[in-house]
């Protein structure tokens, strides 16, 4: 008998024993699933923009799921960084009345025959005075294109371009029926308490007419995501979700939020374009080496091992923002298919039979298993010094043959790794473990006071 | 002229220069291969456990070659880490009568015959009776498998499943004079003192019965290795050798020896499964990249370059005591075929005829040239500025032409990277040079005084 | 509004604003290209060697394209390190005659037919005697090989084996006229200084005889180099340019110079065997990862992705001294067909008919494009926090829509990374942006204040 035998391990560096986490692995919510098609359904046809009552009356529509969300107000000519807020636009109506008297073009029919942000106009042009202010796309000529202008007064109309090829010369009347005043860019957050004020963000953006996997499927997960934590008897970590306008929101909600983002945002995702069921897609942080890319790439390598890994280079959304040199926020994306790379992004082609409960329940899912990872994602450890013995706690079979039962082997990797140096991802990585599978043995071994975790 | 002409390279951390060390290349010894069988052979009939007097009698066989082993015992009841000593198990015969009064199985032809630490019995039993206590393989029907049930009482036969399989109802009898009482759990070892008090671990194991590449194979390489070291002049290292049950007498060794082991221990090697002339294999430690890994594969890539390297999640030995949490000992294991990876594994095929003189040498020489490396594994530095003058020290052809001599690229090579940041291992690894080829022209280097060696 | 709003991003190391600097790419100079060639023809039939007057009068030549060269002379009998300077070694005439009364082998028809540092000589010889002082090629039977015997006394001839094979038995007078007595060993230099102590060393050598590609285009390409350098308004760096005999040269260089070339030097090249057209070579430092190889792989991975990369130990010239241990100069090479590698090397086949004009100003750019890239290699650093608002600034298009413009992409992207942690190398790589790209844009970034460089 010596000093080594009853020595404990080495503590780790912040000493105390933790609470073993309770939380179980989610099971498929195919309720969910259904109810965010019917959301997504409901928001698709509200003409969103970068400011104005699109974003209102989305966010109060939100606040019906998740009665937390609380909408601010950022008044024009607000300096954020090196940007500033514009004036609100608002749109009632637009038409064009072609020779014959008939309504060519018509708002109603689609908020994206207008160029976002277009100045109210009422004037009667020839055809080729109105082919200045056409916009349609040769490649697809049955859609109807998303062109904006936030920044350069004009206005403008779009429309399939077989039907801008049928136009015959006369004369034309284009009405646009909005407004550009002093006003606001509308958003809305969440934040929602954990046992520490490390934070989750969870953002999203609402600034685009009526798309639907870019972008109403962003804004429907969310709210689910938000539901179901908030529904969770506890929670690790404290989650702040977001909605915003994209670039200009993010901007804006990081010239408000940056300190405490900087403080205590330990990993987070931008949720976009996670409706469809084509694929799933990764887009990395800034050097793919945050928590949030770890947790992603493994819960993802294990269920989805066919997903396609962009590089940020490919980023186009708000981790331009939160992954900016000097804001440096740990922020990558999880989507079913990417923003640029399928033919119906940024057209009316991205519409409602685009996306379905089971793309939508398909990220979700991969979403609620990311963040159980992290949940679950404490350093673990061995109690004791060498292997325990199994046998007496019905973790080991009594006879021991030339076969070994499955459940062993797992359970044995994982103790011969469990030295308090790394956390569950890097367990479950280097003992070829799934976290599907580790977390109730972990659970059982913590039951037996054979491993305990270490506060990360 | 200035200060930098003689300006002397840096010193290396410990300052000192040592002597350079003398021990030369081992040569290929067939005689001892041939000795090694010979052992083997005598060792093979010997009914070993977890306890008891087969692994007494083997220690002491043992002790006819290494007289420096020293024996000891660890009473039952004894607290090791999270196991506890079990009783002593000694067994003197075991057989079935069958129904027609002859001996169907009787241990005196096979020790594999009864289960591992089988309780006594004598008993009259139906064949249906019978088949609770008997194990065979379907996949294998003429070997007997290895069966042991140490922690949970029962008894039971192992035999060729087509034996059993001609097994006719009646009236069978089945005796075990077997004891299992307070005694003992034995295990040996030998600390041959070296130069400096770093050791270096050498483990095998003496628990199995008549198997024998796994396990006579270890104890006679081990005995081998420890007899030549043993002769050698002068060791840089202490050498630590052991011999214990698997799992719980390396358990209980460590429980013994934790503090000094992890003081001193700067590589070791599970010696095991070192028999049979199929393959070579390498199980690395935890991390894979200690001391011991490191020699390990540059002496295997060097002359095995078919060697198959697994990982340490196929470790099944005593490495995995070895290298646990909070153990973390350097241990890796070179074996020839792996345990569990060969069909004769724990089986009564795993005999005599499957190991050889040629395959026990094999893994012999291959362990001497490891051990001779990390001998010679300091780190060496040049001790001048530029590549040294090699012509006036006949290292070098006095007529430049086109092609250039062999052993002038090895030299420029070593010289180029000994700069007493790196040992021998790394020395050889950057400069691509064989370590078979690299110590003698080291050691003509030093002769010349323009390479010395720095304490590691 | 809040702290984060108008919080600079954090400072370099270094605190303060450089001058954002201004030297443009480059562009291709095809008359310096045939100057080059001129040169090398003009320097070509001299006859060089360790030491001598040929080295002086190549010395003298040079100067006569970059002034500021100062020669150096290091007598006969000086300690460099392990070496010591030899006799000097000087030679007017040599030649065989014949049974036949014929110059079999003549001195003036090429200086590579005597054995460098031959002794003088003038006897009468049988054939067979004349046989041990011939040096020939088999494989070459009608090359002259190119042989030197610096440090052993003797004399000798090389010539076409097809020649040595039709000498038929009789008397042979061979007369060498040359000299071997206390003089010295000439080099030289020139430091050209730029805004800053830190230098880059250029390197090449002055040796050899009548050989083109290895030896004469480094002298001319480095003559060039140091011409075009001279040239600019401003230089970040401080350049050393060294002309030497190979090895002894370097040695004694250095161990004049070591102490300011180990404070100061940054990055450098031995620049030699640049004059044919076949290839590029690039050989890197002794770890290969020094500021010097990643210049030279950034540079030649953009522009001749075909290029050879070498180890180390393939080595050959005079980084042998300036990468050794203790020295450890940051110095790599960029070749045309690299020494040891083509088939002419070393004999009379390389000849002026092996370089080119073309061949040589390859070269001659690729280095200018490293050395520009070197000028430029500072850390920038975005100037604000999240993306900027490029439109304002003509950065970006007014109308946003599905497509977008091919400047912007790249502008983002070096955006992105410029966060003061990497060097240009570093950002270019990272975001993927040749160098040639990043310049321009990065000093048009500058301009609207976006982006600063830190000090290195």
């Amino acid at each position: 008998m010596n000093a080594g035998v009853n020595a404990p391990l080495k503590s780790g560096p912040t000493g105390g024993n933790l609470t073993f986490p309770k939380l179980g692995l989610p099971e498929l919510d195919a309720a969910t699933h259904e109810e965010m098609y019917q959301w997504a359904s409901d928001l698709f046809p509200v003409c969103r923009s970068l400011t104005g009552d699109g974003v209102r009356s989305t966010l109060k529509y939100l606040q019906g799921i998740v009665p937390g969300i609380v909408s601010h107000e950022v008044p024009t000519g607000t300096r954020c960084f090196d940007w500033e807020i514009p004036q609100e636009w608002n749109i009632r109506d637009a038409y064009i009345i072609g020779p014959d008297g008939d309504k060519i073009v018509d708002f109603k029919n689609s908020n994206l025959h207008v160029v976002g942000y277009s100045l109210p106009t009422d004037q009667v042009l020839t055809l080729d005075e109105l082919q200045q202010h056409l916009y349609s796309s040769e490649d697809q000529p049955d859609a109807i294109p998303y062109v904006t202008s936030y920044y350069t007064p004009r206005w403008g109309f779009c429309l399939p371009h077989h039907i801008r090829q049928g136009l015959r010369p006369g004369s034309y009347r284009a009405v646009i029926d909005s407004s550009l005043k002093e006003g606001a860019l509308t958003y809305g957050d969440f934040v929602l308490k954990g046992q520490s004020p490390d934070e989750i963000l969870l953002s999203t953006y609402v600034c685009h007419p009526s798309m639907a996997n870019n972008e109403v499927s962003g804004p429907v997960v969310l709210a689910a995501l938000a539901r179901w934590l908030s529904s969770l008897p506890e929670r690790r970590y404290t989650y702040r979700f977001v909605w915003v306008p994209e670039t200009l929101g993010a901007i804006a909600y990081l010239s408000r939020n940056i300190d405490v983002m900087k403080e205590n945002t330990r990993a987070g995702y931008v949720v976009t374009c996670v409706g469809d069921d084509r694929v799933y897609s990764f887009l990395p942080s800034r050097f793919g080496n945050t928590l949030a890319d770890r947790a992603a790439r493994h819960v993802m390598g294990g269920s989805q091992p066919g997903y396609l890994e962009y590089s940020f280079l490919d980023r186009g959304s708000d981790e331009r923002q939160y992954c900016a040199p000097g804001v440096d926020l740990p922020i990558a994306s999880i989507m079913r298919s990417k923003y640029g790379t399928y033919p119906e992004y940024h057209t009316s082609l991205d519409d409602l039979s685009l996306i379905s409960a089971k793309g939508l329940g398909g990220a979700y899912e991969i979403y609620r298993q990311a963040l159980t990872l992290l949940e679950h994602n404490f350093r673990y450890r061995n109690t004791i010094l060498c292997e325990p013995r199994l046998g007496i706690r019905n973790l080991y079979p009594d006879l021991q043959r030339k076969e070994i039962s499955d459940d062993v082997v797992p359970i044995l990797n994982l103790l011969a790794y469990a030295d308090g140096d790394r956390d569950l991802i890097g367990l479950c990585d280097i003992a070829r473990v799934s976290f599907r599978r580790a977390i109730p043995l972990l659970q059982a071994l913590n039951r037996e006071s054979l491993v305990e975790c270490v506060k990360e």
